[in-house]
């Protein structure tokens, strides 16, 4: 089997995952959010890079995801799974591991 | 990607979650709540600051949550995310994590 | 934020969960109760101060509690958060946790 | 708050729980039983004094309980919470943890 | 409270549950059957003495069971609540601990 | 009671359960598959020889199996309950156990 | 009984599974993909070679499966059942496992 080449754009997630681009650690704390140290679970910011079609209900259909590509969004750091392209870190989350939108 | 910065009044929660601004220790003493040393889920003081949409229903509807922004709420401590902003501490919580309204 | 100052009557539980009054140990012993020393699960008495408006069932709708301000209940120990007001004790419990009504 | 004084007459099992008085161990053997040495879950036998209204269905109604005030059953030692009025050993149990009726 | 007596015929279980006679252990090996030495879950056989109505649906009524009385039934040894009567090993199961009927 | 004879034609699998007689491992090498030594759950490979009526659904129907008798299928090594019949092996799985038809 | 032969064109994946073809580590980081060292859940990527018929729906019917023959997919690293065939690596995988196609 021939190298399978990815990158950023080819990346579709699937069912209710969102795919979202890690911001930075300094550039947080720029932004003016800092991490409590005794934070049971530290949470993380994002730009949301591409969205699933939504999960299917139990009828079949599905429920559109309540976030949008370019969306900021605020998410558990221990959810998802970490994918690196080209250096940069990206996080494949489901909807339920977004916390809140931010900006 | 240039910075996210955030702040108190960008901060939407998603689904049934609730941003909570937590209400100093300090005070909670004065407003008269003393915690038990044997309690077992030990119950903290905060104010809603913004509400999320609410849950969706399996028919794909949603269920408006029962607390509002402004309503001084009681929930347990060791639920939810913590987020530090501008010094001051805040919670992301689910609706199922608050108790009791309080005031 | 100024201080947020709680009392009893401004307790107002959310949901199924139920404000209750924790009666003392020693009433209980003249109450007739003796707890075997080998109880997997101590029950505990109170009373019923303030119940939330029911759990919201799958339709949106609610099943109202089947405790009612005033109610005797024994409950499970281990159950819920304890909250301490004005130097007397109090549990805020599910209504699965309240094992019956007793007087 | 004045002492709550509860009696056997007085507790009133909620939703699907069951109280039950529990048979004294020597007056079993003699009823026939034996327990195996290497059985993972000892049956207790018990005779059913008080049943709750039964667990509420999905569309807000009721199942009715297999089992009524009079009842002899076989259930889980391990089962429940174990309560003692007047020197005699009670339990509330759920209905799940009933086994059989055995007379 | 009077001795309860029971005896296999008066055992009625509730539910899903059934009553099953072990099959002694040589009987077993007279039978054919040989159990592995690096069984996970060893099967046990024995002999369908009594059945429950059946398990409940959530609309309220009954799916009865696919075992009946007299039924030959392989389960997992290590299921279900052992019960010894008059020196003879009997069990009650669930039926979903039923591997299969076996003549 | 009299000793239980069963043998593979009398063993009827209840709900979804599988009847499968296991492939022996030398075989299975020489048809081609070979087993990784890091894989976290080792496959078998075997044959159906008898299925159960299928999973109850929910208004009490059917659905009926995917496999049949005579398929060739490939499982989970830790799933099922294993049973040895006249010195061969077998395997009662349920149909989730089972990972594909290989033939 | 006789050996079982198989080979990939005669792996057919029950209900939601699929069988994708492992892509080789070295030729990944070619790829462009790069997994960092403290991931929780490492990603893998490889081919979909077969695909089940879906998951059975509680009425009996199937939800098709979001992925093809042919797809590239993000798989999590831990998922699934590994089979070796002909020295090569394949995973049978549910689809819950795939986070997203990624050409």
């Amino acid at each position: 089997m021939a190298a399978i080449s990815i990158n950023v754009s080819t990346v579709k997630p699937l069912g209710d995952r969102i795919f979202v681009k890690v911001s930075p650690a300094e550039e947080k704390t720029a932004g003016g959010i800092l991490l409590p140290d005794n934070a049971q679970e530290k949470p993380q910011i994002g730009e949301v890079v591409a969205v699933g079609p939504g999960k299917r209900n139990d009828d079949g259909s599905r429920s559109e995801l309540d976030v949008k590509v370019g969306d900021k969004v605020l998410y558990s750091k221990y959810a998802g799974t970490d994918v690196k392209l080209s250096g940069e870190d990206y996080v494949l989350l489901s909807e339920k591991d977004i916390l809140a939108s931010v900006a």
